[in-house]
């Protein structure tokens, strides 16, 4: 299983608080992959929910909504949408390495910038948080700014939109894809047996 | 409950499919409200999924697969996206004398052309469909070109808006919006008791 994500997105942390038990109770394992939503939406002529009209006002009430119903916490950023530009590069530079490690970042990152409301978009505030699980938060914020991390998501990004995938999240599993949080049911049903 | 659609969405067409029979089984009815999707756009920026890249492919994988999911067959129509504005108009111009009959026309519009695959988009082909059921097919014409039929369109359009309805299908029970068909477990849930 493929989950593809933006760091940014509220849905994105929704699933991410899901997917990984979901996988498991088939005996499955989950590749995280942030990619730069932005991007994609330059492909299909999107723009981020919260700048639109009706869209966003939506968003902010039925993500809080969706958090009860999963009984997850969720608790409104001050800034939205994140720039999540240094949590992806931070994933990326961790993944090389520490896979593991990298994955349980992302979910600390989430938890704490949608689970906890803190902004965690600046490089500053990754680091900090890094710190706190035992990286060192120097390297991490030299780490970020090497020339192959960025090229990493940026290649990540490219081939993410090449396979299609325009949303966050979208979850793949033995090449299906399907798009947001609202759709994990059908990936168990998948899951348990394609239809 | 109220269903607020798009007679050109697909997953308008999925979700008017079960919508009548969940409710049901909570004791309560629904009441059908087209509306003009584009005119909900222009608010918020967006365009006709089918015109988006990316966003278009995956439509229509995802439609038919999730039509399979339900039991419901999917053709794809030769038009997509639909010309639905005869189809709305017919809906209302029915509506004010026998609603039942109206319910009954929206569900026959889409069998046909989700479920069959056959371009409702034309007056004509509304007509006809309509000439089916009992309904004096010239009356039909006349009826969606009245001033008034016009009027209740646009007034159900800017009345959705106004209640910050972007979407199709969109789902209202008992003032809670739930936007999309894969909200259908959601809806199921608020109806058995608010979270």
């Amino acid at each position: 299983v493929e989950f593809f994500f933006d760091f940014a997105s509220p849905y994105g942390y929704l699933a991410g608080t899901q997917i990984d038990a979901l996988a498991g109770r088939f005996g499955r394992r989950v590749t995280w992959r942030p990619f730069v939503l932005a991007a994609a939406f330059k492909a299909t002529g999107m723009r981020p929910v919260m700048e639109q009209p009706l869209r966003g006002d939506y968003l902010l009430h039925d993500v809080p909504r969706f958090a009860r119903l999963l009984g997850v916490p969720f608790v409104q950023p001050p800034v939205m949408p994140m720039h999540s530009i240094a949590a992806s590069r931070a994933f990326y530079w961790l993944e090389e390495d520490r896979p593991e490690l990298a994955h349980f970042l992302a979910l600390s990152i989430w938890q704490s910038h949608f689970g906890a409301g803190q902004d965690l978009g600046p490089p500053a505030a990754v680091a900090a948080l890094a710190g706190r699980m035992g990286i060192d938060p120097d390297a991490l914020l030299a780490g970020i700014e090497q020339a192959s991390v960025k090229q990493r998501l940026r290649d990540e990004t490219d081939r993410a939109i090449a396979r299609g995938i325009f949303g966050s999240p979208t979850m793949v599993v033995d090449g299906e894809a399907f798009w947001g949080a609202d759709r994990l049911g059908q990936v168990e049903r998948w899951l348990g047996g394609r239809w």
